[in-house]
């Protein structure tokens, strides 16, 4: 089929993460498109990936560190984060903060800042 | 900036389609993110790409066909079009149907069918 709605897509929590789910709605031949939700609270400590990320915000609203910046974010907002700056989220409002993040088909490596060993 | 909000980057009518606009969101180093929107009543004739289509509707409802098969879809449905398969667009209902179409760096081609002359 090619229609699904993304509320049937199985959630999986993010390890490194907290308060964080992942569904990855879509698998093409170039790139995946996943939806992280992030309950009030949660969020993901700074990291870096080997591929870059193209996200649109659903709902809710974040504070993201890119870079040393830190932005704040709502629906409707673009973020681009290319391969390898470090990145962190922490949802800072009162409802879910939940977006879309679209990566490459290319081998990704995820590393938590201060958590190398 | 590595955040914009969709609604200050600047929409372009699509010449093949019918009360639809196209606004490129985000052009990364190996895919493009862009955000459409047809009025009620718009939508795009049966047409080809060159490349596949990973979508994520955001607002309104439509039918869409993929292929010969009609899917009706809604906010929260994720649509794969794979590259060279003949789709089209109806609005059809009372608000603007959004949604957002991620492609690949790749070149596109779009041919509109029965329109080849």
């Amino acid at each position: 089929m090619p229609i699904k709605s993304a509320n049937d897509v199985q959630a999986q929590v993010v390890k490194a993460g907290d308060k964080t789910t992942i569904q990855v709605l879509q698998e093409g031949p170039n790139f995946a498109m996943r939806r992280f939700v992030m309950q009030p609270g949660g969020g993901m400590p700074e990291h870096t990936n080997t591929v870059e990320h193209e996200q649109y915000v659903l709902r809710g609203c974040a504070n993201i560190g890119i870079g040393g910046g830190v932005y704040s974010v709502k629906a409707g907002d673009v973020v681009f984060i290319p391969e390898g700056v470090p990145h962190w989220y922490q949802n800072v409002g009162e409802e879910d903060f939940e977006f879309l993040c679209t990566i490459p088909n290319k081998p990704d490596e995820i590393r938590v800042i201060g958590k190398e060993c």
